[in-house]
């Protein structure tokens, strides 16, 4: 099978991560995968959600945009429209429990870490780009917490990334282009740690269901692509990939947020 | 371990499913499971969305609410808010995913199923009560259609029904409670159909990251649950379980709907 | 004349109220009035509206909606426009004052009874019904604030029930079913205590104007419905009947809320 | 008993109608009632609800607003909140029912009247001062269509106007300001037709229940207040009063908007 | 050239001033421009917001509407879409600051003045109308505080009025009427104070631009009109002109609404 | 006097303009000026809005938004508050006349352009940099209708670009950084043509009001710093200036947008 742009089906797109990329935010990434384009900024703020009060933990929340030509058509812009479509919001409640599956909120203490994704060019993939970019934003934000001496140590418990995979015409494919997507039988979104471990998996066989296998292999092609990825993030944060998971208190607590699902 | 309600830890709680339950509706059931209760009705209308109009197939939407009482404490309606919430989106978007991956929409030609799934009472697994549920009416709604002479056949590819299942203080169990959902380090919602093919699954560890081999572990215990569930669900449709499934026309097509993901 | 359903002009629809249909509430039930299904429900919260604050009194507020599919086509959710349309509102509002006029703000303490009426089908007569049934939820959950030692009696001074009556093809009829209510010249909703009392008349002639004969004559029937609903609201609540408008302190205070009208 | 301004029980305001108040108008009048005052306007438009397309028929529908200065305090405007209030809705889904049981929507064809009230000062009865003077701004527009000979005559069946009274201090009051109607224990609104007729009556006891014989007592001083309302109405549309209510074909048909009550 | 209405190039339009014109407000005015009126009121409030908090200054904010008839052809009202239009965030901004340009805030203290103007009727010059108008509302409701001996003086550095000028057909005019404003190649806004002084300008040229010299020659006649317009503020306030612009502490610190622009 | 950044009071600050910075966008620029950086692109659609419909004249209309973190410290997505801001409004509103306003729309035809701003960074002159970066993506998107054969010539009788200046601390200074903004007496916003014809201007003394001298001075000021714009504009264009502004039909005729002002 030939992909679109050549690719091998293991193949990720090329990955640039400029760090730093915003003069104001505490942390911020523009993140590239090929033609998709993200920028991540975490910003943080002094206060924590009602439900965490009096708690003495942090909590890590994220938002979701997509600029009008982010995409071959312009889209009308969400705010006009009054409210964010449910895919934003289902992106974003993505993005936000990816990030805190890795962070140790009791360190953090009653802070709230804001990650803002923003897409300014979209070509597949934005959710899991957003994941990969806002790690790196959020790492340098809590890095900035450390330096300011306000916390004792980067909260966090490993790192996080995410990519695509899917069947296409018959084939099992890694880190999906939007025209690969849009013709995607399965789709599966999967999010890791360093460590091999699962944060999230979801998989859709709205073009017809899918066997085991096809999840077995999709699953196995996914941690393929988030071990280079996560490479890619410790390259990136070279300077304090070493203060990253060390020595962090294990916080299995149970979710604050859980609701009737 | 001893859950809460005395099973075993791949027992479902009892289901009931009562047919017909809304005068109305051409399709319509109230679903139990356990103290989760769920009124499903299917509402067929005599056209589709602009994505799909001219291309002569149908289309199934679905709508989730929940009574402001049917929880232990009193929630909002989301209309005094203005919206619905981003949880209300997601699972209404995945109720609709997960129907539409069994209907053949080139036999169904361009009307649209409305399915609505109103909860009037919520102990966990609410989303996948509603889509187990769902199924039963969506096929009493298109038999009504075969009935009036519309469609040639019940443009149903199979059965799908749907179960939770989670890693509760290190127990992985089948069919969670609300309050073991609570507690839940794992939780996974996993959508099925009567041929064991995976429709949907998405397993989130924010509790902390989860193995591969939980996520195989909890996939059997979900594929055990929904084998039961779908028994229930021919045991109820019995006066027109041969007419699912049967001579269906394979429609693997590309999902209209597809976007940036 | 012959009614839709073989009743005589004075004739109620069947009535069944189911009490402690909802797990979870301090108070609810299942109203039906033939076709017509509300599910009623009281929750108590420790707190009082703004304009209620510091005076020592309770409030009791109400918030109504309707099921999709309850009627005989299916009707948009109302958070899908963003808000309650005009016809909720009033109704909302009927259902909070009809209940308010019987119970002892005074003896109630600054706590809010939120009653959720929610029409899961439609005949005709849903904010009636919806009246009678939420006394039943209102008059248990004050209860349970007795048992709990909260209180020191039910602030109830009375029973309070609802029916419509109206002119049809020259007939003045009790109880309107839907169809009835649509050809209906004259369209009156009555709310009247135990003792015979009114305690709210809304009567319109949008078919053209009445006289006040008929307005008479519509009261009496609408008083010798109510008679019967109470009787029923009496049985339903038989362990606790004797509790109800006792001894009560009269409270003829001014209304909070008036505003200009 | 001395009422605030001196007034006998059954006395009322002084009434003032400024007729052509506005420049651009088909209908215009600014409406006193002692310190309450209301602009009205009547507005033509060449097309119909969809519910009432086809049908060869017309529509009268009416908007309410308040300047956020009308009162003692100033209030928020609607915009900002972003939806109409459940009060505002209510009192505009009245004044659009009382002017329509006039009017021959037959002969009006297929054009909506758009009456717009707009309280500029309010003392109470703004929702009836609103009536009264609406139905002149309505004559005058409809007026304007026989004058232009778009339709045959002036569809009006007769005059319409309203009244406020209640129940003050154990006193039977007609037409109260504001400060009475705070402290009513009943309030009434009262439609009729010069006719002697009632098109609305809408009686609260928020304040406790009331007996028929108050119902009575009050309908007739509404009544009486009516009468005198029409006669000045008559007065003031001189020029076209004998144009109104002649030959009037009977338009008894149900109601188009009929639905759930 | 012949204006419409057979003014000279350099005419104002008949004005006229009613003082008092609502009984609540503390300071209240309807201003007539010909046929522009607007309903103009000052609501004291004992607050700031919140960005204004703990400064000792108050706060002079605005805001505007129209009735939906003021205009030829009927406009939905505002509410009715959920929100302010562009236009109409606008005006109110531009009334807020053109006041506030000429208040002491220190001298206010901690209170918010609320100025609403509501245009009653429509015909070009709504927004200068309507600054020239609030300023007489305003320096009534400051002078209330003087006299209720809240404040030690009336803060208020001097008077502010506001005209429209444009080019129509070549020709330089001053306060259009809606008809030459619809024709204009540039339109202007001029706010000034009685010392000549420029306090807000904003001329567009979206006919197609235009040279410094109309500017200037705009800018000329605009002052010749506001000198005129102040005159009458003047004569309107000779009870109060003489406790205006006295003694005034100097306030010229920055904008603590600056924001990114 | 010392400017912040060291600039004289007559510098711009370095502007960069990078061409084509959108895969997508039939037109897209990243204007950066000091530290302020907005994405534009044109979009172009085959269709106007009602009100230029049948003109045969197309339309060119904006959008603007700031990214959350475009800022020192985080602001609230527009879209969670359901509207755009008055501000945001404005700036949009200004982009979309000073753009139309030269533009041959005539010859456009009924094409809709719409130009989106979205400001990734922002440290003052968002609105003017959104104008003159706008005017390169619009330029390059009409010149793609030339190259497709849809339109004879790129319909642009000019140039148009933008610049703030104000006066701090007594001095008027070209370019405002955001900090210099926040401490203006008097900001003012032109934008002007490339033969130094007005298009807009808007002057605001919120500290204070200024002198018709201030006004002149300042206006030269932002001559001399367009001039130096519109030369950048015309190098980065480079290969498309010979053919804007050449033989452009006169079209003065009057804004169909016009509405009481």
């Amino acid at each position: 099978m030939n992909r679109i742009d050549g690719r091998e089906f293991n193949e990720l797109r090329p990955i640039k991560i400029t760090r730093n990329f915003n003069k104001f935010a505490e942390g911020s990434v523009l993140i590239e995968m090929g033609n998709t384009k993200v920028i991540c900024t975490a910003s943080i703020e002094d206060k924590v959600p009602p439900f965490q009060k009096g708690t003495g933990k942090g909590w890590i929340t994220s938002e979701y945009g997509m600029l009008p030509r982010a995409t071959e058509t312009r889209n009308p812009r969400e705010v006009t429209k009054g409210r964010p479509s449910g895919r934003t919001m289902e992106i974003q409640r993505l993005i936000g429990r990816s990030l805190r599956s890795v962070v140790d909120l009791d360190v953090l203490g009653e802070k709230t870490i804001w990650i803002d994704c923003d897409v300014i060019q979209a070509d597949g993939g934005t959710r899991t780009a957003s994941i990969t970019g806002s790690f790196i934003a959020l790492a340098d934000a809590l890095n900035k917490l450390v330096e300011k001496g306000d916390i004792p140590k980067i909260p966090l418990k490993g790192f996080v990334a995410a990519v695509s995979v899917g069947i296409v015409e018959g084939n099992e494919l890694l880190d999906l282009s939007f025209q690969e997507d849009s013709n995607a039988l399965v789709d599966m979104n999967v999010v890791m740690t360093d460590k091999g471990e699962i944060v999230e998996i979801q998989g859709t066989g709205e073009g017809g269901p899918f066997t085991k296998q096809n999840l077995t292999d999709l699953l196995s092609l996914a941690e393929y692509g988030i071990e280079q990825i996560i490479k890619i993030q410790k390259e990136v944060l070279s300077d304090i990939v070493d203060k990253i998971g060390v020595d962090s208190v294990e916080n299995n607590n149970s979710n604050p947020q859980s609701s009737q699902n």
